[in-house]
């Protein structure tokens, strides 16, 4: 492309409404321009990033045999009803009426659809098992629409959905998909970790991963085992329970009443007590579907809500506000504790290993010490409901602790099981000539949002870098001085024979300064340039590698044998 | 790709709700699945024919240095409000409201965005002139969706903007489109032909042309020289006036009334009267912008409101009610006619050339004959008011006379001229350094509706036949036995040695019968086909043309040759 003509509007000034650095970058590189918050319009540099995106996300797709569709965007509400996600998903969905009146979903995923039509179409197991994807705009009413193309209400999905008869063969795509997503993401020079995550709206009863690209800005926690492969979303991530030593001795003496006026937080406590937040027993009150419960963790721990939700088996789990909290203990937040409690009690296991522990006294001002959990409080539930921390064992492998990074969630992949085939009633005639519901796995690539993980991961101070599988152009021709015409006709012919050999060059033929050029080069990140200059006539011209800086003057010859050689390899 | 496990289901019984052989055959031949009035699902067979086009127009549109983008398919309303199509689009425009009642338009066309996105991002002529394009979904909804993909509310459309400093740069750019469309639809194998045509909603000052792909079924009907290359749109055409020898005389005797009781029609006139429908001067009420006028056509021509709406300048123009009629004339209709009306008389020219004419009398059950135009009643406005008729001389070269054809609109080019930049105060700095609106074009490709058109052009009694170009597969391997491993080795290892050579083959690997694997193959109309039957071990195959049926026992290595001479030919 010829970057005279081109829509290629950069921006030397930050804009205001970018917080992040992948943000800033999409738009002063002339990426992409937003309409309306998390609408974006691709300019011609992101599209040729998306559509290069796309083309990795495709070709790995199809090695492993799915096959590619394209579903409405728009989807009958019946669909919706069938499995109640009209009314459960939530004001993200956009919806709309036709001039009939006639209710629509514009989808923001494909579940209900993909199965009707493998409901209609396919009978039997004969023709399974098989996985369909697609690679379409999704439509999410996001709450807060930010960082760009982080969390955008129109963006680029991939999803798929598997169809099998047996758990055995759906463990075996979900095999391959992990795979799938691993090489996607590698070949597209993401630093990823897949880890094992919560099913969230989405579902399913099985194994489920994301695959997280890492990130400061990162909306997700993740802990990953600084020794095994471990890794976790911090909602999922198990703490490893070394009850061993850790008993509660039966000899504590009694516990005891402390006057702890104004002393709320657990740092107040261990201010004025002297004593280590782990030695504290801190309990909240939660609704278990509308139901009142205490959760006891230790005080330096969390309530991990996921956790909790899961071990109690609720559909739904909300803090208590504190009318009902002074209610159901008789005090203020602050001076809750597990101790004569009227509403079941559910115990962090860590919290059972307190050999002598401090808690609220249900009582304004008062908590109590030389608590055991067991002896002076019943424990309706034991289990693990508190947030992995830095340092914890590691859950998996015992032998070492887990670290914490921010991750941005690029893909996840669910053994949905008959959640949905359920629900729409989608079955086939199995083996035994018996009605069956299919057994599915459903796999989703938030392909748009892929390029704010891989700029955020490869830039510096002067612009985007961008990895050779995806730069919108590989390499960057420039001419110092378009009215030289030997300069020009050299750059031209380079453009051209390059080209010839399906390397993607931008010539840059702009009649700008060199410094000019340099710096819009820089900033939209191809990660080769070639700068015709002076010595153009004697045949030498300068090689620059955006990653490194590195910058030779080199013969023609050699510039390009450089580009192809490093193309091709890609 | 392996048949097997594919999701192509094909159906031996035509679906009820197709009236068409395209409609009926993307149904039966497993291309897509309708979940809602016009809105499709691609199936991966539909699909890949989508893709086949998307690539064909994508290869055009870049050899002419269009830059492909990507508009929000949701569009703040606000843009729309701007231009006033907010209110003007009517119920075909969909619209939603995010999550904080802001309102949205799902997008039926881009000008709006498009041209907000140039005039925020180029602000001098140093830029101009460019060609701005994307292939993205569409939404409309259609008052009557049908036809398959004919008439979808979601459909993939190719729309292009370019922008100017001057009429001559448009014109160029509206030429190379031209030029690119022709391009676009003969590589598809369409039979088409561009017509002038009216630019309806769209507007713009300049020329339009649509192109039309020849179709029984077609929405529109396009008349076309038997002489010369004029071809326009019923809508558009125009009509040769040949004044000389037609003259009225003013020896005609002065008028008299008849009575004709009951008699309101042509037919019945000429009848009842005994006198050719050429001889009589129908007149009709229309109301133009809410005021009524008559206009007169002879007897046997119709009223062309598209014209009639140029001639008159007016910005609505629609037929009177009866009681307006009656009102505006006296008398009720099928008696009007031009004589005595106190309301404007529009006359179409030849109307002009009855010698002597019979028309109403503007009371119930007469008429009056030996009418002349402008001896009888004044003429406010004479012109060109009528459509166009088979057999009328071409109004081009006027030797040819035209032939008349249905056809299916696939794409249409407009010279805008400056109606959106006007409207978007859209404007950049001149050489003048003055501010000056865009000058603007846009061109536009149903893509989806081409898999109807081609279809539809594309069949016989046994399905589909794709062109090359477009077909979903190149060629169909087809085992006669899957469960005898010799032929199944022999088409394992074509199908392999084919895709090494980038040809598309589709594997028939279903435990079918030969009988059922060439039904299907025929219905979805591969084009080539090679069948490895007993002969197999001895090096033969069969070798199949589906467009002439020509079936040949050929060399497995002739067989070979043939479709990659064959592929790499197209």
């Amino acid at each position: 492309m010829r970057q005279n003509k081109m829509l290629l509007p950069t921006l030397r000034e930050v804009p205001k409404e970018a917080e992040i650095t992948s943000h800033k970058l999409l738009l002063r590189a002339g990426l992409a321009r937003m309409f309306a918050a998390g609408m974006y319009t691709y300019l011609p540099l992101g599209f040729r990033v998306l559509k290069k995106i796309e083309r990795v996300v495709r070709e790995e797709m199809d090695r492993t045999g799915a096959q590619e569709i394209l579903g409405n965007q728009l989807q009958p509400a019946e669909l919706w009803h069938t499995t109640g996600r009209w009314d459960d998903y939530g004001p993200e969905m956009m919806k709309l009426k036709d001039r009939h009146e006639r209710d629509f979903v514009l989808g923001p995923t494909h579940e209900e659809l993909f199965t009707t039509l493998v409901n209609n179409e396919v009978n039997s197991y004969k023709k399974l098992p098989f996985n369909l994807y697609q690679i379409a705009t999704k439509f999410r009413d996001e709450r807060r629409p930010r960082f760009g193309m982080l969390r955008a209400r129109e963006f680029a999905m991939k999803d798929a959905y598997s169809f099998h008869d047996s758990t055995e063969s759906l463990a075996a795509t979900y095999d391959e998909m992990y795979n799938a997503y691993s090489n996607i993401f590698t070949r597209l020079g993401i630093n990823f970790r897949p880890v094992q995550a919560d099913a969230g709206a989405i579902g399913g009863s099985g194994r489920n991963h994301e695959f997280m690209a890492l990130a400061e800005i990162g909306e997700d926690t993740i802990a990953v085992c600084s020794h095994c492969d471990y890794a976790a979303n911090l909602e999922k991530a198990e703490t490893a329970y070394r009850a061993a030593g850790a008993a509660p001795t039966s000899d504590a003496p009694a516990f005891e009443k402390l006057h702890t006026p104004d002393v709320k937080t657990i740092d107040q406590l261990v201010t004025s007590l002297g004593v280590e937040a782990s030695s504290f027993m801190k309990t909240l009150v939660y609704l278990a579907d509308g139901q009142p419960v205490a959760v006891c963790v230790r005080g330096d721990h969390e309530v991990n809500e996921v956790k909790l939700q899961k071990l109690l088996g609720a559909r739904t789990i909300e803090m208590a506000d504190a009318a009902t909290i002074e209610r159901v203990t008789g005090a203020p937040v602050g001076f809750i504790g597990p101790v004569g409690l009227s509403i079941p009690v559910v115990v962090d296991r860590e919290v059972a290993g307190i050999a002598s522990g401090i808690t609220g006294a249900n009582e304004k001002d008062f908590h109590i010490r030389n608590v055991v959990a067991g002896r002076d409080f019943s424990m309706e539930r034991t289990g693990d409901v508190r947030n992995a921390v830095a340092g914890d064992t590691c859950p998996h492998c015992e032998e070492g602790v887990l670290e914490f990074y921010r991750g941005i969630e690029c893909g996840h992949i669910f053994e949905l099981g008959t959640k949905y085939s359920d629900a729409l009633h989608a079955t086939f005639l199995n083996k035994d000539q018996k009605q069956q519901p299919f057994i599915m796995g459903c796999y989703g690539i938030g392909v748009s949002r892929l390029i704010t993980a891989i700029i955020e991961q490869n830039n510096d101070e002067k612009g985007i870098i961008w990895p050779l599988a995806v730069a919108p152009y590989h390499v960057h021709v420039i001419p110092v001085k378009v009215k030289d015409e030997e300069q020009m006709k050299i750059a031209e012919q380079l453009y051209d024979r390059l080209r010839a050999q399906g390397v993607d060059v931008l010539l840059d033929d702009r009649d700008e300064s060199a410094g000019v050029k340099f710096k819009d080069s820089e900033l939209i990140g191809i990660p080769l340039r070639i700068t015709v200059g002076k010595k153009a006539g004697e045949g030498i011209v300068e090689f620059n590698v955006r990653k490194t800086g590195e910058t030779q003057e080199v013969s023609l010859e050699a510039a390009f044998d450089e580009v192809l050689r490093l193309v091709k390899g890609e």
